[in-house]
């Protein structure tokens, strides 16, 4: 997508053609900061402090990061332990592991002096993978905006969307934003409501610069406003992502996700998950049994960050010192809630039926 | 309550016998200030800048404001213009009109030069009043986590709570957190999970200044939390708070509160609202058609007030410079969602007959 003048992915080569280059998602909206990555611990370190984030994005950083890993050491041994280490980074995202265990299956049969060409070509093709994938999901989700469009006499379509699963949470496009950057491609009008997605505010910092650098219509509001939008009838549609998606159709997203699909459920609103088949964990069937949920630092509750009056960007305590906190980063969505799935591959219904009618190789 | 060594109310009279004094909350938890009012325009600003906020305290306000207005000018015209402007400083809390019209009522057939003494006697007794009101509301909810304790075989009983439904936001005792400071002193564990509530944050600011003074145990959690925690069995109670309560039952109160109610519906775990009679709107049925829902500015939503590294309190931005925002302040729980309600009266259903079985002289 375009940032001003230039066309970015939120993950590249640089231009040596080793180091991996990242926009730092940690200083946006107030600073557009590019990150060189040299080593597999820096590739875990962006990962786990969030300078990048979002399913798809994780994976294919996970990706290069054992592209790195592998330039100072290819053995066995030490492809195994990147790639465990990788994989404790985040706990609920399931395409860091369907990424890293790519990676694995693509490498290990090799041998070690033939493995490090064939990481970098296996990463390339798993960013140039997801782009396609995305834009699949785009022009799916399209058909659906569009449908409402017709339904509404060509009204704008509103939609609201949780945290951020635009293109930066992705190699390009996003997932629950791809239709909308199509729709707008297609001249439907809509407007997007952002959630703010506290703690850490990716709706705010995110998605709203995003759809502002796109030019899209939109508004933030506070993740406590989305059930008073949709009892007002001002809200047509949600979509947002998932970190993992079960094999049943539950969705595991950022936390507050859940409130939103109640809040749908409750007012007739459709309720759209975007997902690529790689966030599908097909071993699990109850996600709220089978899915472990992230637990992050309490901090992150306790303190926003945002730019003062000067145009520093600070932290600031929102609570009395010693107050505790917890924040479990992910909530599940059960499968009940979820009108559909929106997969490269089509629309589906949230069940098992509906995932292996699209995916019938799992079977 | 007490505060460090000393007890307080949120509002009383100086020690001169004219002036009102009140705890400045828009710079609790990290300042603890007193503000002197000396005239109805200072307690209106007071009202609409959320010096003092929660419907009780601005009923109470509202009726010292009045006093304060007529120090100046006692005759009818005034009296009526000074009832105007307050009663439109807030939209959605209906004991603010409650509190002017019980002021008007006392006042206007007297004389202009008996109104001064009669209406701080007035106030006095709205303040005294809502004092008694509250631990009532203590002690009948009181009775609902004692049972809850019993059925949990003496375990702590964990409550969430949505914004700031304590004393800061009544004259002293609070409402929902009424029951909590009951359930404390009679010895019974409780833990609050306490909602931060943006976009003002009265949960991380003023929610948790007061458990922690008061020394009961609690934790933050965002407001997208809530809905997590009670999946996964967390939650015993949720006890909120309102502003207006209908006829029916109809529940308008912070926003964000419908989704913890739908998230509460669909786990079992039981609603409650406590509230004093005074806010119950006897002309309204249908919350969500009745009830104008106040907008607040869009920079509430924008920015983020906090306590930086050097101690001193800023206002942060969170999004793009650009960004337009919507800020809602309240939301509509219908009635279908409210276990029941707890009133200075008893507990009851969430429905007319609930209602009028415990106020009767509305038949």
């Amino acid at each position: 997508m375009r940032v001003g003048e230039r066309a970015y992915r939120s993950i590249w080569l640089a231009a040596d053609g080793w180091a991996v280059e990242i926009i730092d998602q940690t200083r946006l909206p107030f600073h557009f900061e590019i990150v060189r990555l040299e080593s597999a611990a820096a590739a875990m370190d962006a990962i786990r402090r969030m300078l990048v984030r979002g399913a798809p994005l994780i994976g294919a950083t996970a990706a290069y990061g054992i592209c790195l890993g592998l330039r100072k050491d290819a053995h066995d041994r030490h492809l195994e332990r990147l790639a465990t280490e990788l994989i404790d980074c985040r706990p609920t995202a399931v395409n860091l592991r369907w990424a890293v265990e790519r990676m694995l299956a693509r490498l290990g049969p090799l041998p070690p002096d033939r493995r490090l060409a064939a990481a970098y070509r296996e990463a390339a093709l798993i960013c140039d993978e997801d782009v396609a994938v995305n834009e699949a999901i785009g022009t799916h989700g399209l058909g659906l905006i569009e449908a409402l469009h017709r339904r509404k006499n060509k009204e704008p379509v509103r939609i609201l969307t949780h945290c951020n699963a635009g293109w930066l949470a992705t190699v390009d496009w996003g997932t629950a934003l791809a239709p909308v950057y199509k729709a707008a491609a297609a001249g439907i009008e809509v407007h997007v409501w952002v959630d703010e997605t506290r703690p850490r505010n990716q709706g705010a910092s995110l998605t709203a610069w995003e759809l502002a650098e796109a030019g899209i219509s939109h508004q933030l509001i506070v993740d406590n406003a989305g059930g008073h939008l949709m009892q007002r009838g001002q809200v047509d549609l949600c979509l947002v992502g998932t970190d993992r998606t079960t094999a049943t159709g539950d969705v595991c997203n950022k936390i507050g996700t859940y409130l939103k699909a109640l809040a749908a459920a409750d007012n007739g609103v459709p309720f759209y998950v975007a997902l690529p088949g790689s966030t599908i964990d097909w071993q699990v069937d109850d996600g709220l049994a089978g899915i472990p949920i992230e637990e992050r630092d309490a901090d992150e509750v306790l303190r926003v960050q945002g730019q003062d009056a000067d145009g520093r960007v600070r932290s600031v305590a929102i609570a009395p010192a010693a107050t505790p906190a917890v924040n479990p980063a992910f909530d599940v969505t059960p499968a009940r809630l979820v009108t559909g799935l929106i997969t490269e591959r089509g629309v589906c219904l949230a069940s098992r039926e509906g995932l292996l009618g699209l995916y019938p190789e799992q079977q």
